[in-house]
């Protein structure tokens, strides 16, 4: 493994069913435009109630990739 | 939308099955007696152990709700 | 209850499924060597990446046991 | 001054114009309900954007009071 | 034990005598008026001076308490 | 509302005259490229002093804007 | 620029009318005795309420200077 | 003073009476089977409550010992 | 009150008998160079460790005072 | 000193010598993309290690730079 | 690769020349019983000084290890 | 050892080459005017960028030292 260099982005992933999901969603999207994602990390949990209920988990990570040279 | 006051309650949900089910407890719980519940986070997760296994999942979080003027 | 003393140690569990999977592997791994577990509190929820998915949810917690006089 | 005991109420203030005018907003709020409200603390400052311009600033404090014998 | 729901109360006693006093003191105020007290966490440690000398002890912490169902 | 991916982009505002105008001159500029943004935290306020005045402020924040699908 | 060594001090300014004028009262004030006031972050915001209003605004921030050789 | 390496172990020390009775506890129970203690840090103060008082203190701090070679 | 003007140095006290004993004896000391000592706030506690036993308990405190103007 | 905005953006350097060269690495590679850097602020420092010894150094930090209008 | 567990511990290694020098003397005294190690994450960095010089470093790290099945 | 008490200041040794460097400088100045020095802990990491490359390590640490009585 060479030294390499990489860059972290802040994303925020929702769903409806729970906190897997919504990470998930968040890679899934950065993924589009990101290749060599690496690892991430949960930094807040958070949700948006309506009716008495929870209607969407909001959970926010930092992914990291490797920046090609 | 006008110029809101929230309050923030600090909540602990238990569940033996999981953490969003340890969540959703205690909004439910929390619907009880606050309306206009709004959102909420997390601030800790912890469990109980027994026999070597999890025998509950403890989940603090804050929720917020509108006051009403 | 007596005036008992605990130990806590850090752990790592990874789990390809989730975050309460990963919770409960690295519990079962502590219970082998370690009785009387109490509690656990999570510090840390990572994951690795690959092909753009999650791969491992790596999640990090410390458990509590008690001391034995 | 006597041995008291305070409690802290957490309010998040909003406000349209800037942050003292959230935080004043919150504390006119708190003390409709409280009497002997002594002091805040600034726990977040967060805000509404809307049109790519802020809508709402929203300051998080916590406001103690002293409970009464 | 079944699956609670617990509410998190932030205090803060105080004392002329020690940090154990102010502790004991808030826990004692908030027992008037509420059942099923079951822990708590300090959260911070201050104190007033007067005449280069501690005039009390103000300790803030979160108690934490059953809700009835 | 559906299930959307949020990115945060964090920046610094700078001002002469305070802090929430330091806050929208950041939001501003970001509001030139990108849409959607929907919120903003403050993670850190500092300053520049000259000739011992407050020559800028500089206010750092996080401001989070829905992805496209 | 030569490699300079830098002190920090803690102050709170406190105002009557805000914020900033908090700031800017603890600088002005630190600047009575301190040649070479280069930055300030900052770390506290808090205030006094008399009669359920904001009577003080209290700002802690750290001052940086240079120190001569 | 050669250059040593140390290790730390954290402990939760607990008593009826007060925060050193559960300081001085942990370190004793740790020092049953470690040599060359040498430091400790609180990192958390908690207790249990039983019928509105405090039923133990909960010191959670951080030993640190030489290793020997 | 007027507005003034306060700040902050911060001090380790250390005792072979206990918390307070350090707090006490860090004002103590402090109280002989400064006047206007008002608050103080804990933001340590460690000890150091001789023959398994607590030899001297050393606390990191903040204390406020306030500028003559 | 005209009012700039500037943005931070987190990278993780990466060096098999030492942490001074895996922040260079990250900043040299930042610098082909982005002028105008103009500070950095390391907010963690980890490593992987092989065969009992550090493999790599990794740095992760902030780097900010000014935004042009 | 499975699905393992990690176990965590911390160490402080101590060094007159500097930091990374300090953190590779505690990995190399933890790598004599431990096998299998993997990361390591700086926690702390601290030192010793005499006659108003670095007398030694002190970094304190978790290093993190697989767990046998 | 009797029982001393300690005052801390915060510096921010700034060098072209390094960490250790910008703390040995920081110690170094604060020698100049204080006798006793003891230790010191890193609290910030930053630098100065210019031209793409690290212009000056700036390194924020607390130095204790024990006052006389």
């Amino acid at each position: 493994m060479a030294e390499h260099v990489y860059k972290l982005v802040e994303l925020v992933g929702t769903s409806e069913t729970g906190i897997e999901d919504a990470i998930e969603r968040a890679i899934a999207r950065a993924g589009k435009s990101l290749n060599h994602l690496g690892w991430f990390e949960v930094t807040e949990m958070r949700g948006h109630l309506e009716g008495g209920k929870v209607a969407h988990y909001q959970v926010t990570l930092k992914a990291g990739f490797s920046l090609e040279d």
